[in-house]
């Protein structure tokens, strides 16, 4: 079950932005269950944003669209969907109403450009925004379930809990389970030597390395019939694999390096000190 | 002349780590001259780098493809290029040696694993890599030019000061302008009303809008026959919305807002006092 997220922005490209929505997204996701494969950002552009639709409704289950829902020329995300959809644009009334309520809030009158934010494709399951003016959307397209929210950091996130994962926790496929292991004063080709061969005897593991100097990250994921399996599993491997490397592996994810030798130097019976 | 950014990793996809280069990358390209249409991130799967790299081959005329060309066995981007092309992988002995050396700068044996590091596609162009130890290629695929580069930001900037721009500064077309508004006091939606018709009007001209609380930034880009022409009518177009928006029109990119208001103030002859 494959999850992708598009990004809507020529800010984005351009780079006078950086993406920590996908990041976020893709960890969140990941979390539920769902394999992230992909990340696409394109420009403000009709046509590119109605391609990477179609392409994602033939390619994953789950897709999140962030971006291009604000009232102006180059907020082309709704329209992009409709025609992706094949589908006309709808005005939904009640919601140019709350939008004109929330303007009125803060004495303002709504300009009428915003009146664009209450349209939404046809048929489309409307995501509201209490936090924000643009409400988001859902709809079906191809073989995957599109949701579309605002570019907006805290407008996506409330988004995304509210309506998101209550919608999508049924498709999810809790199936993985991954271990963090940190060694220490090894390469990360040293480290990968004294694994290699291990994924071939081992179905549905896969290692990821990261180095942060001066440890390298391994990170021991594994796919099996339940979370319980892939638990059991992949604790397993991590023993295997602590017992490959020998002295270098320092521990588990969240303790600290010094913590590490700390203990080290105390099972040892030994003191240290440090000088700078 | 489109270019579009690829980056790889699982670590990527999962959110494990924010894709700072892809911004880094879109703001360089589009500061040569270059339309960066699309970043797309993919997990570290053979296949799925496969596809995107053929997809890129006929989409855009200059590729970035960051990460995955590590020794260990997530590192798959040497290999999905060969596949992609059609070619075979070959070694090269003096990467292999000029690796082994750095190694033993630091009083260590390389593993044979890096050994991997020294495969290219056949005919790629090999990009040195003075500060690490993969060094990347470049290649044609389809009608695009691909430079492959480590994921690790300062190999990566380094390759691509080094190598990258000299290479592709001829397939630039540098016929843009850009110049940034900033408005304070008017909503997203007022300043789009305000500037509504302004791009039919004008060929070439792209509005961008972005909301920093409490302004609303407007890019007026042009793309024209010369970079000259671009900035000549780029800021002709800037002065018209200034002139539409009237007093709500605070700046340019670089004045911040206080300087503005400060500036607004001595020009009506009065003073400003403040108390919190």
């Amino acid at each position: 079950m494959t999850a992708g997220l598009l990004s809507i922005g020529t800010e984005l490209t351009r780079g006078e932005l950086v993406n920590t929505n996908a990041a976020w997204l893709g960890e969140e996701l990941t979390g539920l269950g769902f394999d992230v494969v992909e990340h696409v950002t394109v420009d403000d552009e009709l046509e590119r944003i109605v391609t990477a639709l179609h392409r994602f409704a033939e390619t994953h289950r789950v897709v999140i669209v962030t971006g291009g829902l604000g009232p102006t020329s180059d907020d082309l995300t709704t329209e992009a969907a409709a025609r992706a959809a094949g589908v006309a644009l709808r005005r939904d009334d009640s919601v140019v109403e709350g939008i004109r309520e929330k303007f009125k809030l803060f004495g303002r009158v709504m300009p009428e450009s915003n009146a664009k934010q209450g349209d939404f494709p046809e048929g489309a399951e409307i995501l509201l925004n209490p936090v924000g003016t643009a409400p988001g959307f859902a709809m079906t397209l191809g073989q995957a379930r599109f949701f579309f929210v605002p570019g907006v950091p805290r407008e996506m996130k409330h988004i995304f809990g509210e309506s998101i994962v209550p919608a999508i926790g049924a498709l999810a496929e809790p199936r993985t389970h991954q271990v963090h292991l940190r060694t220490f004063g090894m390469t990360e080709s040293g480290v990968a030597e004294a694994l290699r061969g291990l994924e071939k005897t081992h179905e549905g593991l896969t290692l990821g390395y990261r180095a942060h100097f001066p440890e390298i990250e391994v990170k021991v994921h594994v796919r099996a019939g339940s979370v319980a399996e892939a638990e059991r599993r992949s604790l397993a491997i991590a023993e295997e694999a602590r017992t490959r490397r020998g002295d270098a592996v320092v521990g588990g994810r969240d303790e600290a390096f010094a913590d590490v030798v700390a203990r080290a130097v105390r099972a040892a019976g030994k003191t240290l000190a440090v000088a700078e």
